[in-house]
């Protein structure tokens, strides 16, 4: 319905010349740094191809899915997830093609464990012929598959899980049995409403050689169990299956809870790549290496540490383009002014720039986990294991800091946006509600870091052994040396220039991790103090371990790089400055008593961090532009590419809330809460 | 439907035992306590009087609330608004009756704005006929009103508003126009659907005296509204009203946007106590002190600060009782032993005592902070305005600190809770969502920490003017010390051991602020910087000085209370303890910098800190017993008082979940989403 609104413009300057203004201010080149970035793997051409597909489907659009509920925004869910592979069958997607469409739509699919932990499980955990057997349906979606490893009282200790899988040597067949309420199978998902099939994780129990009616549990071993039926799906009799309800994020997703009575399960249900039972004498052979059963969680972690840029790009874009636009306020020096724009403020700098560096920085790192990643794959599969427990620690820790930092990050953005930050317009609640899962699921970010410690507390052990051979590897090497040097009573400051020398501060970065790891060293082996009691140390340990891994990587793909312009080039060597010079302030203390930097150094940090930020203010917007995240990916009034912020919250708000289309009463003393409309709104009550 | 997981039980030792086990360990009082708290104003006789009538009330019930879409979302929230009104009628409550009610419901009400920035503008800015008027309609609720200043485009910055109301001489009235679409109000809370009234806050424009269709501005002006009709509740002509759609949290508000299209408004419409425009000649006369105009904006930050103590008691009990009894991992050094509350582990620890810790610390400085107002309105009201500013910047510098604390102490212990803090049953979700409005509402927590700035250099010019004449207030008196120990160049490390004297802690800390507001006077006074330039420091030294406040705070209410036993003063020392070294290591360097504390104390505050929490742990459990918050507000499966934490959990998945009433489709080759029913899911397009 026209009405004289639709006449009004924003006050001027408004948000289209403000963003030509931004983007005419600097020289870099967002197309050359957008390749630099994105091109790898094909990611642009890909996203390119894949989103006017989407676009097309009214079903793909966002615009309203904020006023469903939950039950309705799963439906939706639903709808598009499978549209999404009639889609990949009619264009012929590969599956990162699927993928990307997965991305740009911006659901966790309910079908998302099925095409991931399911798939993977069962194409590296089971036999040849389950193999041969499970895959053509599971490739054509015949079944639907779910993970079921958690329970409602179990989560990171796999060992403590209670379900039991008791052999029954008379039928040859398991018995899958919850013995406790805390037993049930809990948070796994695509499995509470649409799964009909899972692998499901339980205490494998054998009978006790010579003590019938006894078994001896051989520890936690993966099933694949049909668990609803293929036409009513119903769960299965014995089986209890549901969605555990409402969460702060993945509205989209039907995470699990599932308990089994004495549920019967055949001789092959049980992935028997690396153990197995034999099923005429009820004899176990175990892995040869453990540590291949649960490879797949470091794949995971890798994953999602490659992703994290992503995440925080978009975070980071919406707060650039929106506070460039956003004024507010005159100069108190020059009150006669115009107001000025909100990044130009220094306290909005400092919440927004180092997490625009901190991008680029998840952005090599993410590439140089994904590297050993894959090397380390290699290796394995070549029946070398050495570099195994470099990778674990390497992703256990970036995991760990990496989802800390965009998780965070997102958040500070939002508090920068001001009031209109907590509108549903910025586009980053869904993003923040969804993302906040990732500090806890796969490895909850405070307890894996041990894992990175105890690896440290290994290397350093064997530098302290024989500190003058040469080290395996660069962290060994580094050991070593700062052993000798502590032998030779070198540990006074180190006298590294990193206000002066990019190199020093990787130097300074590294030093900073070295001591903190030998301190812990000597606290747990030479002064045998409680692993426990050590925990808070640990995790410091692992941050300035991962934190260096960061720094180092940024600065090496830098050095290594013979593509990009120099105008791209200074503004990036900038973002390295900012991002660990910031880092460094923010935990100055430790640097300091580590001797990995100077207190004249230390003292000028925050005065060095401010200029930064001043000659990285003019490319602001044209550094988030690089990261070409689209406006339908973003779905954020706040942070559209063409700048109409203001056109776009008012049109969300006018024209597409359904609330507005419902007239209230207001008057206490009537009972009804909708007024002039058949409803009466006691229709809600009815729904408690 | 009874299924065999009905009589399952969780595995032992369940909530009720260990926390029956944790009650046990522990000489605390918590009805003392209890007490000591929550009895001033009656609080705690008042809760215990309003719960068990809304528990009688089936509306009043959370079970399900957490799956309705936005617009039934708000229909409850209004259904629930009338009938506490009604209650309140029935039971004859006092307003703070009706407030705890409210608190206790936990819906942000569509009518928060008409029973607070309404009602109290009114009784503030009306004149005496104005308010013979007004006041019996609002208090009848005969009419509802809002409250209408920020604009699309317009936040903190009041005289940057665009709305005009210009005197027109002829007819007598004013006539609201909004000039651009960022003029539209925005934001305005009960106004969006409920509100027929509203405060509305436009620059005043008046003709320039000898200039024939010329106006002035004479800035923003408060006038009294009518936006829509009694009867069909539809925006009068004219004016354009809505809510502006879903948000980070706030569901059950209806924010508003609002325009105007040359509406006319009679003369008495303008609030009239302190400035008026007089009817026949058209001449303003301005108010006597600017500030009183705006004095409601410190009432409402000094309830934000006093408030926040509930809010994060809230999240501490829940995070402090679930991780006593969630049980995860054998210790290290005792593979053989049980596996230990999660609560044990000084990696949980260190993230929920501090803010356990930090709950008293806003609970006493809330206290200060209402009695400062109190007595600063006291003496405006007798005319003397000398306590004005130093309100002012507490109730800024405090607004914007304990915000912050809390804030980010939900989200702290949502992430300690594990895999559960995500879910629905943690009693998080909403509390989080709607809280984190408040680092922006009232003065953006970056920007409002500016004016403490100014108000501690202005007193530290006055220091550096006049060093040895006595100080008009405690500050100002340290401010003169310093400047005399400066001049004597003793400067040096002053020799506070904070270690092992409580008051020297509080002494560090006034150390740490005097010195900051130095530094800054000295760049900005002395050295002329700008102050734009200097905002990330002023900042800090807001920060600073609010810690300050908090630590002095809290040791001085110990100091002086006479009534705790001694079990509970000692505990009470340590977590005054804790909340300040723990604060003080996590700004080490700059107390540090400023000789604030030795190196050698400084370096032993992470062991120090270690230690309190082991000290604290026993009583841990009890501790948040006394805040005596019901289960009712909780609402959390995770924090509930008898620990029936896994029965909880999986009651509301397998029994209250609505989506487990629908079967789905998961044949993608089949465009039905629901299975089995009428509805095959395609209504959910009707929707989008």
């Amino acid at each position: 319905m026209p009405d004289f609104t639709d006449r009004l413009r924003p006050s001027q300057p408004d948000g289209p010349t403000t963003l030509a203004r931004e983007r005419g201010q600097s020289n870099v080149s967002v197309n050359e740094l957008g390749q630099h970035l994105l091109s790898s793997d094909g990611f642009l051409e890909r996203q390119t191809r894949i989103l006017p597909i989407l676009r097309r489907e009214p079903l793909f659009s966002k615009e309203k899915q904020q006023n469903l509920s939950r039950p309705d925004r799963f439906k939706l869910a639903l709808a598009r997830a499978k549209l999404l592979r009639r889609l990949t069958d009619q264009y012929k997607w590969s599956h990162d093609d699927y993928k990307m469409a997965e991305y740009l739509v911006d659901d966790v699919s309910p079908y998302f464990l099925h095409m991931e932990m399911f798939v993977t499980t069962v194409r590296e955990q089971a036999s040849k012929a389950q193999r041969a057997y499970w895959m053509p349906l599971i490739e054509s979606w015949k079944i639907i598959g779910a993970y079921g490893q958690t329970e409602l009282g179990h989560g990171s200790n796999v060992r403590g899980l209670e379900l039991e899988a008791r052999w029954d040597n008379r039928t040859k067949e398991f018995v899958l049995h919850s013995p406790t309420l805390t037993a049930s199978k809990w948070w796994n998902g695509s499995l509470g409403r649409i799964a009909n099939h899972s692998i499901v994780v339980a205490q494998l129990l054998l009978p006790k050689a010579g003590s019938p009616g006894q078994y001896l549990s051989q520890g936690p071993h993966q099933f694949i169990v049909q668990v609803r039926d293929m036409k009513t799906h119903q769960p299965l009799d014995g089986v209890v299956i549901g969605d555990i309800g409402p969460k702060y994020g993945y509205a989209t997703m039907d995470n699990a809870y599932m308990l089994f009575d004495n549920f019967r399960i055949p001789h092959s249900a049980m992935l028997s790549r690396y153990s197995s039972v034999n099923p005429d004498t009820g004899v176990y052979t175990k892995p040869e290496r453990p540590a291949l059963v649960y490879g797949s969680l470091t794949y995971v972690r890798a994953n999602i540490v490659h992703h994290a840029r992503l995440v925080l790009a978009r975070a980071v874009t919406i707060a650039v383009r929106y506070t460039a636009i956003r004024r507010q306020f005159q100069d108190r020096d020059d009150k006669n002014g115009p107001e000025i724009s909100v990044l130009d403020y220094p306290t909005v700098q400092i919440r927004i720039f180092p997490l625009l560096a901190t991008t680029f920085a998840l952005h090599y790192t993410g590439l140089a986990m994904r590297s050993v990643y894959q090397s380390t794959r290699q290796d394995v599969e070549q029946g070398d294991f050495r570099s195994l427990a470099h990778m674990h620690s390497m992703s256990s820790g970036l995991k760990s800091l990496c989802t800390m930092l965009a998780a965070d990050g997102i958040e500070t953005c939002r508090r920068a946006l001001g009031g209109h930050g907590f509108g549903g317009g910025s586009g980053l609640i869904q993003l923040n509600n969804d993302y906040l899962s990732k500090p806890t699921v796969e490895g909850d970010n405070w307890m894996i870091t041990q894992q990175v410690a105890a690896y440290l507390i290994k290397k350093m052990a064997a530098a302290v052994e024989s500190p003058s051979t040469p080290g395996a590897d660069k962290t060994e090497a580094g050991f070593k040396e700062f052993i000798q040097n502590k032998q030779g009573s070198e540990t006074r400051h180190s006298g590294y220039d990193v206000l002066g020398k990019d190199q020093d501060i990787v130097k300074s970065f590294e030093m900073r991790a070295t001591a903190l790891a030998y301190d812990v060293y000597e606290q747990r082996v030479l002064k045998k103090l409680s692993w426990t009691s050590l925990l808070i140390q640990l995790h410091k340990l692992s941050k300035a371990q991962s934190q260096s891994i960061l720094v180092g990587t940024f600065y090496e793909a830098l050095s290594a790089d013979s593509t990009l312009s120099s105008s791209n080039k200074i503004i990036l060597r900038d973002l390295f400055r900012l991002f660990a010079l910031y880092t460094m302030e923010n935990e100055g203390y430790e640097f300091f008593c580590c001797n990995a930097v100077s207190q004249a150094d230390l003292n000028n940090l925050s005065a060095r961090v401010q200029d930064l930020m001043t000659r990285i203010r003019p490319h602001a917007v044209k550094l988030v532009d690089s990261w070409m995240i689209p406006d339908y990916l973003l779905d954020s009034a706040l942070g559209r590419y063409d700048g109409r912020v203001y056109e776009d919250l008012y049109n969300r708000a006018h024209r597409l809330n359904p609330l507005n289309r419902i007239t209230f009463n207001p008057n206490y003393w009537e009972e009804e809460i909708v007024k002039g409309s058949g409803d009466n709104g006691s229709g809600i009550l009815s729904k408690l």
